[in-house]
């Protein structure tokens, strides 16, 4: 339709090392699965054609020099070595170890690969993320007693009897569709099944409760914490997918967490969408300018950057916290960091686990101190300087913060309403989560402040800092509250009256 | 910017038979069509010319083989066989049967073209359409006495009267803009007007009530129900566009249908959002893992989908229950699908028009059994095959299933406290839909029941099973319905108690 | 994974005219800033060099013919004529009449480019859209005696004190994230401050209030009103971001205005999604169905567009109005187009700055009249006409005034009620925006009724007109006003009665 010249694009597939052209060395054993599995599950089998481990044996990746190396480890079993990555390589990998290992035709293959199995020839990335917060999100949410009151209330089994609402625990499925899908399940095996199958028969294979999942604080089957393919999508694994926003919406896409909607409706996200097309997103290290003009969620988040120059900007890290000053996930307030990534730990002044107490009170003991705030505010800056001045990075970094202070007020006089409430026995904080107006006070910090606060880190504003789930919300909701409260106040006021004459 | 190497991609019009290089047969009667529109409406010409109907002539497409072929008559009538499908061909096509022909210049045209129209080469896909749910939309929402009292209450004239709001009819034009958007219009031939034009003077031009429109369920002029262009957008009709999620979005985005969202947010729409631009949209058969390595909407619900092989996976559909087993657009309740794309014929346990009575049960004899939902499970399983194990498409499965059930029990629960409100006097069933509470018991499964069944099927679970849109918001919302009528129900027996005194 | 053949596409950058192959012409001023800035902030100066501006000086340009031409100054100073439009050329621009020229190195430059900077080459488009409602969208929000009543109550600082709620001024940063990050910032020179940097050691730079911001209403330290940079993003300033509707998204796509959304769930957003990436949006004029086949934001409110016989199918507009007979967004009702972009200056039947009276009465005096309203009508659908019949288009375009219609109806329904609940003392009209009944009235006409025009005015109506903010919200709100008024007033009755007693 469009006159149009030349040519230009992409395929990451084809960027490939010249010497790569030659026949991919597959091992004899994921050839043996290749043969059955690429017709029955082509989808499977073509992902990982297309990804570099079915093209680059682990040998040839450790030639590689230092900064644009991929993988972290010093060395790599000599077995693992001269063959590319296929799927005898992990799916047999430490069979010893999994609980899910199981005779399959000639093999000894587990279903479920995890951390510990990447960590063969991906040490360095494992160890991170273990300390990144999100390899807890199943412990840090399934063993924390005020998060499995608030789970109850919100996807739990409902009884309306007497006169009253009951909230039970959830079905496990339903967990597993709910919080668990993004958190992780714990996976269990449950022993072996037969199932007659087309091609084989008869044949025994082993029953996983809590599978599929690929959350992040998945509890796998050889104790390890996490799923790769959370982020680098099986059987693909691309940096590339990881390196672009779509896979951080898979979970950071509701009201609690708008990060998505609100990185898509801003400037950066802007210049994503409609330049993005043409932007290089294999390149490691990322070199700011000549591989992309504007942050992704992983730029700013993850990535290792350089500039044009080859000189470093940024390291690469999958412990995300490293360039996070603050928690703006509001728990009921947004609070520095947690200093350990398991925040089951924690104790509040009211001895629950919890990063801050009622009044606002960070649980200081647990969470990072202004030093290690302004070390993790310096990297994140590194990032922003690489296409903006310091007074627009310090413009925008006072905002930022500045709407950190006023959420946490906006919570403060939300909190004080229900403690009120609590106090005048208007409602009944025995579960602090399944009221009516509870669940209001809830929505104004969950989801509003949580809006305005990512919408001012990740947009530097906006409409989700006002009218999509921000302050107009958050005030709308508040008012409501008062209103409720002040109401059922004067009306027991009356009956205490009444009561009198 | 980035050194990019090599080339690929797109423009699926460039990927056409080598012997179409030549001019395309054109029919003198489109040619003079072309000769003064492609001026005046240059946008749909360019559209048509990008178009595989403006290369390829009936009898060359007639030529390919089984499963390639696109066209599913057996003949097609000789004066449209060696032309190319232009203008004409369809606008002056059975001119009989469409109320709306009229003299124009030379010719007899028609301006709503039918599915019955397309179905001179397309009759197989007409026919499983015509059995589509989707093509009785209109009929279906505008012939049912239930909905007729909702469309009132949603959209309908509002007057305040005597302490009362008083729904009336919706007008017309906002039926169209409205429900009858998605759902289709029916067109009406209102007789002929004079139009004085730049180019031709003054002419006559028929009048169609309903006009414009392209709703699933139109019900047209030569009588016959659709439009094809719902999804296969005029004038280019392409597959590819057809087989993209953005189609199913234009109907299937809101809270009520948020399969667009979910998608987006799931594993597969990330895969879609990161790695489709390089994908094969107009391939016939659709080969897993060599055109495409996720699925979109048109995948798991219509396509002719192949392995690597050339093995079929699924058959192409346009009737899309095919693979559906359940409904999962609760009405109020989900419930197996009906038999009947007519389900203007179901009553209920009550009598009405619903596939489903107030207390969940499900209006049997109009719905299909336990043996054809096993069947069409099945047939849903072997897309989901094409890329997973059994054990994870069971695992999904059964999450999917486990979640109608929960999803329908919250139902109840919402239920039973509106049937108190109604016990009670608190509310007044006569119009179910109008009153606040009713409305929130509307949310409650329209919406959020709806998210949860939408997210478990769409994407395994995630944010819109619980923060957006889904659990949260459902158990808030029967937590207030629950509050506001136990306080009116304690406050009447105060007033009885009162009463009393 | 496909096979796929040839070629096509992208990178506009590349298609420029074949005499400037040879190397730019960048001045000695702006070489010493990139020599610099290109490892420092390798972002900025990347884009700069993707742009059109590093690669045409503007006597090239003035050479281009005129509907292609880009460059509207008649002529263009001396010093800039035969050097590529680079840093110093705008930095250095006029530097005595912006208050934050500073002396840095050998050069004196300013921070904040101005539309006064960019009028010296684009003074048509200056003019334009200075005569642009939007231009005014800090002047218009700050000085409008009702918006900061409103403010106040949306953003600003809240106290609970004596069983009420205070809403004061909103803090400076917050106003900065919030509403004026997209209405623009009052930007303020507050002196020098010494910052110590790693290249050049202490140097002193401006200090500015309000930086940094991009939006559509800024004022500027040389006194001009806007930014450029809100759509023509920096340093790329690409005509073709400015084409997408990403861009408009920025500000566009809150349930206040959520015409983003609207859009892209349109058939126009779909064709977009589906086929967009093989268009030009480069071309001038731009060429419907040659560089594209569907319209994006721009198309309809601003391109020049021709058709394919290279006839001009509407003008290029900065002044967006132009194009637009009715103001959508309602306050508290749509309206038509105000005659002056300074809307400070509307005063309406009850003397204050609103385009509407509570009754909903124009304030015409202050808005423009039939006539014009049916000029700018015909202007719009020249646009339309480019791909729709006369009928298609008249269909549409009834159904849109229509829905202003009845919309405007609903709003006073709502209006009423909420007069009622003034008069009753239910509410307190002192501020008609703080109470919860006030807010949910503002729900009603500023998300919901919006929502309904939005998406009759750029989808033809669909998911936003019923589910997704439209009336079903719309009429459920109405209801809980309704019923918590009537409540109010009934027990206000008894009240009276029992005091009677």
């Amino acid at each position: 339709m469009t006159k149009l010249f030349v040519l230009v694009v992409i395929s990451t597939a084809a960027i490939l090392p010249q010497t790569l052209a030659q026949e991919p060395k597959i091992s004899e054993a994921s050839q043996e699965c290749i043969d059955c599995h690429a017709s029955l599950h082509p989808g499977i089998v073509a992902d990982w054609k297309a990804s570099r481990h079915s093209r680059v044996t682990p040998a040839e990746g450790m030639l590689v020099k230092k900064n644009a190396r991929r993988i972290s480890a010093k060395s790599v079993p000599d077995e693992l070595k001269d063959v590319v990555v296929g799927c005898a390589e992990c799916h047999k990998l430490r069979g010893d170890k999994h609980a899910d290992t199981f005779d399959h035709l000639e093999h000894k293959i587990h279903v479920v690969v995890s951390p510990a199995d990447c960590a063969v020839c991906h040490p360095v990335e494992r160890d991170e993320f273990e300390q990144n917060i999100m390899s807890r999100a199943y412990t840090n949410l399934a063993h924390n007693a005020v998060y499995n009151v608030l789970e109850n209330a919100l996807i739990g089994d409902i009884q309306n009897k007497n006169g009253k609402l009951h909230y039970g625990a959830a079905s496990d499925l339903t967990k597993e569709t709910g919080c668990y899908h993004c958190h992780g399940t714990k996976l269990e095996f449950k022993g072996m099944e037969t199932r007659d199958h087309d091609l084989i028969g008869e044949a025994e294979f082993p029953v996983i409760k809590g599978w599929p999942n690929q959350g992040v604080g998945r509890i796998n089957l050889d104790g390890s914490v996490g799923a790769c393919s959370a982020c680098h999508t099986r059987h693909d694994f691309s940096i590339e997918m990881a390196r672009k926003p779509h896979t951080c919406r898979e979970c950071h896409v509701g009201p609690d967490v708008p990060a998505y909607k609100v990185y898509m409706a801003s400037k950066h996200g802007n210049i994503y969408a409609a330049k993005g097309s043409s932007w290089n997103y294999t390149n490691v290290p990322w070199t700011v300018g000549a591989d992309f003009s504007a942050p992704t969620c992983a730029t700013c988040h993850m990535s290792l950057l350089a500039n044009t120059d080859g000189e470093i900007v940024a390291e690469r890290t999958h412990r995300m916290n490293d360039r996070l000053p603050w928690r703006i996930f509001g728990l009921p307030y947004a609070h520095p960091h947690p200093v350990s990534p398991d925040t089951t730990i924690i104790k509040n002044s009211d001895g629950l686990q919890l990063p801050t107490d009622f009044a606002g009170n960070f649980a200081k003991d647990f969470l990072i101190g202004p030093e290690e705030r302004a070390e993790r505010a310096a990297e994140m800056q590194k990032v922003c300087s690489a296409c903006h001045d310091s007074s627009w990075t310090k413009g925008f970094w006072k905002r930022f913060e500045h709407e950190i202070e006023k959420t946490n007020e906006k919570t403060a006089v939300a909190t004080e309403i229900l403690l009120r409430a609590w106090n005048l026995g208007i409602a009944d904080k025995a579960n602090p989560f399944d009221e009516p107006i509870e669940r209001k006070w809830m929505d104004v910090w969950l989801f509003h402040a949580n809006s305005v606060r990512f919408s001012a880190a990740m947009g530097g504003g906006g409409d989700y800092s006002v009218f999509a789930d921000g302050y107009y919300q958050m005030h709308q909701k508040i008012a409501e509250l008062h209103k409720e409260v002040e109401t059922e106040a004067s009306k027991a006021q009356v009956s205490t009256e009444e009561e009198k004459k």
